[in-house]
């Protein structure tokens, strides 16, 4: 598919790309770029075999490629683009694993005034409780599910070509607006994550006083384990999402204040239809997933 | 250990103590006790060969019992206390498997004036998303938590046979105050399950919107596994414990503000140290379930 690869950030899911890639035979090479500070972790990856060289020059790093995929934190995007941008090839494909996509479409808009027609804006929805390249997998990616975000004037190719790329992988892919995407990674992803990290805060102050992590059980395990996902990453997301992030955040203090209510009034019918709603909800989730 | 054990509630965990209790030879016959509209279901434990007969003459279920576990929702235990007071026998242990204690105990001191001291309070840790007897197990309790509150006045010997009871089901079996009981429990347990039946209403509602379940991932399907919980179980034991966990929910409330803060004021940093703060906790409470 691809001459050649050149993935920018080769952490876990930057690494997981050039795995995948290069297993399913979709570039003859994959080569990664990073400034000095991401030299070890660079060296790192050449070691390990998941790509085939590593520059620190961007010029070195872009010749010849045919495909670039960003892979760093959304937050550090614009000025990658900055740095791309002398270089831009309207031959080259990019794309990106941003976990959020409006800000990206803002940091190109910022850069280039519009979204170049030959960025196709996608986000691997994959778990990241580790981190690095060291923990990237060749399969982190089957059977996940991977959406694109065309804009209007993104080259129908560019985006067939991503697709493809994406399907090959083995990723399930899916096409919705900028605006969707961020809306719906926020309900399910970013929000749930905030209340683990919540929740455990509060009860890892707790536990400093009196023992309480060592009475939780397997519910608490299973509902805290978003909890130990990468700071840096998740700091990076929520900030690039707040705009969807905040109003969920207050329609769900919305929400548990209206349990609170119900629980001091001693409501225990609307108690019960409430937690009925919540069970009967996760069983149409889990029924979707069968999909 | 014990001649006739009789169970009041042969549901998921009655039956389950149920099972456990003939497997590991813990007594030489189990009864169940409950009123005419439990009848089918305690039919159907006898059929499932989870106890050896039942009764709805709650003197007949009584005789010769040398140990009552009653093992129904909290809510419900002092109406049950009513109906074994007159037949109450010093000679007999009884105790419980109530998710919470504070409500027992005040139960039976509205009953007795004051617990009897042959009463041992008891709450098995156990996951209960699944009921009724037919999901009921010979090893729900093995290498779960069981956490005995006695008051200052039970009975040495009786508290130390119950001890001895859970540990041969397979238990590992924790004594503290009846306080320290529901305060855990409220931290570890009942706010983790009102988080997640709040946010799987909330989503569940923008769901029935526009789709957004679809594109939820394993972060949200294990977060909100305790969504699936029993809402009759559930809406029991928050009231019950509503003293625990008003106070918690808005100790919650104010975490994701201060959270919400720092999003809103674009406070990085601050954001980075509170996700790590959480992530190092999450790691303490690992640590601590290897013991």
């Amino acid at each position: 598919m691809f001459n050649r690869l050149c993935i920018i950030g080769i952490g876990l899911i930057g690494g997981s790309i050039a795995r995948a890639a290069r297993a399913q035979g979709l570039c003859r090479e994959v080569v990664a770029y990073g400034r000095e500070k991401n030299l070890l972790n660079m060296q790192l990856a050449k070691q390990l075999g998941v790509i085939d060289e590593f520059y620190t020059d961007i010029a070195a790093a872009l010749e010849n490629t045919d495909c670039v995929i960003v892979a760093t934190p959304v937050g550090s995007m614009q000025v990658i683009f900055e740095q791309i941008k002398p270089y831009w090839n309207p031959e080259t494909i990019y794309s990106d694993a941003g976990s959020t996509k409006g800000s990206v479409v803002s940091a190109l808009e910022a850069v280039f005034g519009a979204v170049p027609d030959n960025f196709v804006p996608a986000h691997p929805i994959a778990g990241a409780e580790r981190s690095g390249v060291d923990a990237s997998t060749v399969d982190l990616f089957v059977n996940r599910r991977l959406i694109l975000t065309p804009l209007e004037n993104t080259d129908k190719q560019a985006l067939a070509k991503i697709h493809s790329f994406w399907e090959q992988i083995g990723s399930s892919v899916s096409v919705m607006s900028v605006e969707h995407h961020d809306t719906v990674l926020a309900a399910t992803s970013h929000l749930p994550h905030i209340l683990a990290f919540a929740l455990v805060g509060l009860l890892g102050r707790k536990d400093e006083q009196r023992e309480i992590f060592k009475y939780a059980a397997g519910g608490f395990r299973d509902f805290s384990r978003i909890a130990s996902s990468d700071p840096t990453m998740w700091q990076d997301i929520c900030l690039a999402n707040k705009q969807e992030i905040v109003p969920l955040i207050r329609q769900f203090q919305a929400e548990l204040s209206k349990i609170e209510q119900l629980l001091v009034e001693d409501q225990s019918a609307q108690l019960f239809e409430t937690f009925t709603y919540a069970r009967n909800a996760r069983q149409r989730f889990l029924d979707q997933q069968e999909d």
